[in-house]
């Protein structure tokens, strides 16, 4: 039976949780939001990097830099961290670098999995239908902000089990964090747009004027493309698993 | 307005988090409820220590040592950690030194702020009232196992807020996981006892053989008795705080 783990916040994470399973990153606010964004828009990989100084080294024709620290864009870089910014033409077929307070940093420490895969709200149902395909125990890793615990991550860790578990044709093991957060998305699944606005970065982010942000990554199931990482590279997997009942979900 | 966090194991606490509020200390399987019980059944006091060798220094007449590691009564102790146990007659006005793997641990670590009470879903609506008479911000720290958070403490948190949402006249600034184990209780609330067998010492303790503990510990605002740390020692505070509508609810 696969087992199913959430840790409620990266500094949590340890390399041993890891080893030999499926790792799936959220930062719904908005690290991976913006990722899924950028790939579904046709930017041809994105390469998480922890600090400024490595994303800098990067820079080249061709290659973009993005990212942000404190919830602002980096001096020098081409772009934040808003997921509307990448959605532009002039992305398709680059390279996005990219650097972010927690998400990246997520995904750094979850390079240990046998596979990682970045999640958000957007494209659950279709990223819990990826790492059903590669049959091993699951870790959903919330990013948190701050090294706390962010509900928007929370509450998509409840979206991706209840998506896994209408998926799976077999009963899932979920650890306490998972089963309590499964339940959480589910008391508050018809109003998930406005629980997380009121949560400690929904108010950040309407309060710096961002709430159509807020708004857009809050939307569920909207995007099939799931960023996977490969190498040192995220890069888009669109779902085309015969054996999983996806399209008959839509 | 009251602000309100909860800690999701007792690893993630740290003084800073605590001075200067009040701290509620969650451990529902099985040392907070059992604490209750003891208070609930005239049992004068309890020392929580945090080692086995602390406990047996206090053995003398008149004080009873109980407490558990690994679940099991410690050899040589009078006590184990069965709520059951803690409701003998021969307790009535004695005191009880206990130490249990994560419960008393919590309640020490939460010495560093302003009061420390024990609450489990036993005595929840109780806990919350006497925690709002403080006056003070609140801080939920759920002991969890083995350095992981535990659903049932998550639940049981969960009800705190939902009671003190109730019988505060204000609204309630709450923190992101306080938003989140509110809405899993909600969610959950007709099939408490259900859902915290199928957690992970939920099912602990049915394979061996304590159904009847769960069930016990999982009944929902039974008891008024409120354990209070009075320096080293949890005592007896039984509500009677006229300002609160508590015995209308009832």
């Amino acid at each position: 039976m696969c087992h199913i783990a959430v840790i409620p916040s990266v500094q949590e994470a340890s390399a041993d949780d890891l080893v030999g399973k499926t790792a799936i990153v959220i930062d719904v606010l908005r690290a991976t939001s913006t990722m899924i964004t950028a790939l579904a828009s046709g930017c041809a990989g994105i390469v998480p990097v922890e600090t400024v100084c490595q994303a800098k080294e990067w820079q080249a024709d061709g290659v973009y830099i993005g990212g942000e620290r404190g919830g602002r864009k980096i001096p020098g870089f081409d772009y934040g961290n808003s997921p509307f910014e990448y959605m532009s033409p002039e992305l398709r077929g680059k390279i996005v670098v990219m650097t972010t307070t927690n998400g990246t940093r997520a995904i750094q420490k979850a390079a240990r999995a046998s596979h990682v895969i970045a999640a958000a709200l957007l494209n659950a149902r279709a990223a819990a239908a990826l790492s059903l395909a590669f049959r091993r125990d699951i870790v959903i890793v919330c990013a948190g902000t701050k090294d706390r615990f962010a509900l928007e991550d929370g509450l998509c860790a409840g979206l991706l089990i209840h998506e896994l578990e209408r998926l799976s044709g077999e009963p899932l093991n979920l650890d306490d964090m998972g089963m309590a957060m499964r339940n959480a998305y589910l008391q508050v699944k018809e109003r998930i747009t406005e629980e997380i606005m009121a949560s400690y970065n929904g108010r950040r982010l309407l309060r710096a004027g961002l709430k159509e942000e807020v708004i857009y990554c809050t939307q569920t199931n909207v995007v099939d493309v799931v960023p996977l990482l490969d190498g040192d590279m995220l890069i888009a997997d669109v779902l085309n698993k015969p054996f999983l009942p996806y399209d008959e979900m839509n």
